[in-house]
């Protein structure tokens, strides 16, 4: 069955996943490179247990470092021509922009009726693969809805004191999961929940 | 020298060191239990780099379930007659009360003129021994008075949902310190961060 992951979200100890002052020059925020620096640590091998991912749902803060109504359908991500998802892509915005496609198998899908409506459509494309969520907005949607199958955390020893943060105010989201489990590598734990059965 | 550190204090991966509605019947507040268990797992033996504390600083909020004034001098702590601090205690609060001398060496001492006067009376009190700061609002105050000089935080894989925040707006505060280091053990990661020299 399909299931809705939060595949590797890192954030400092003080809860941030990306710095404060996000911009086209700082996409993750003043010091939030320092949230990516175990990754160059640990060798990036695919394991047979990584989750087969068939569709995506970001937020439009995640996909554009544009706020309010698109200027023109110029952006297309940061990611270059052929983007690492390889899969097609929901992008949740409040303002409709044309599908895109990109090269070796990614699309953005831009839509603007909800986190529903996105899942529905993700699971569609998905095609009984799982669905990512990814950036802390929109993770936070999901969680408070709950609508989050497994959540992977990766906690960083910073102190970063402002920025975006992944959880808050989650109330009764928080519930839907057990006790995860914790394990330390690279110098940063990797934190793992799944819902209740 | 004298340090003044934060000895050991747990905290969700959601950023809560307690449950919400904290009360003398629920010191932890609800589902506030959870974060504690590990440590009932991690045999409790002093090692022989454990710092040396010589006073304690804490807020009115640990010392007591009571807000505003106090209702009399019975209150005495959650601790019982020989608490297990043995040394000065100064409590942060805005109401005045005796000192209280109890068994094994703990005494409380009240301090109403903030922060910094509760340092210097700790510092004198400590005789070169460290200080310990406990209790999340009181260490987020010297967060962001930059007064910590060696912070350890336990994150605990489990999510509340609400409760009280450990650190929330420590702004320029976090810049106080290096990165951190970060091992686990029985399921819980230790991260230590010391102030940038």
């Amino acid at each position: 069955v399909s299931k809705v992951i939060v595949d590797g979200m890192s954030m400092s100890v003080d809860g941030y996943t990306a710095g404060p002052d996000q911009s086209f020059e700082n996409p993750l925020g003043i010091n939030g490179r320092s949230l990516h620096e175990w990754m160059s640590v640990e060798a990036g091998t695919a394991g047979d247990n990584d989750p087969v991912v068939g569709a995506t749902i970001m937020g439009r803060n995640m996909f554009s470092p544009h706020r309010g109504p698109w200027p023109d359908d110029a952006w297309n991500g940061w990611w270059g021509v052929n983007p690492p998802f390889h899969r097609p892509v929901f992008v949740l915005t409040h303002y409709p922009r044309p599908d895109v496609v990109m090269e070796g198998g990614t699309s953005f899908h831009f839509v603007t009726d909800g986190v529903e409506s996105a899942l529905a459509r993700a699971r569609v494309a998905a095609a009984g693969n799982d669905i990512s969520v990814s950036g802390a907005a929109t993770i936070q949607q999901f969680l408070r809805a709950r609508l989050i199958d497994e959540l992977y955390v990766i906690v960083v020893p910073v102190l970063l004191g402002s920025g975006v943060t992944l959880f808050e105010n989650l109330g009764d989201g928080a519930d839907a999961f057990d006790v995860g489990t914790l394990s330390a590598s690279s110098g940063v734990a990797h934190v793992r929940f799944r819902r209740t059965p």
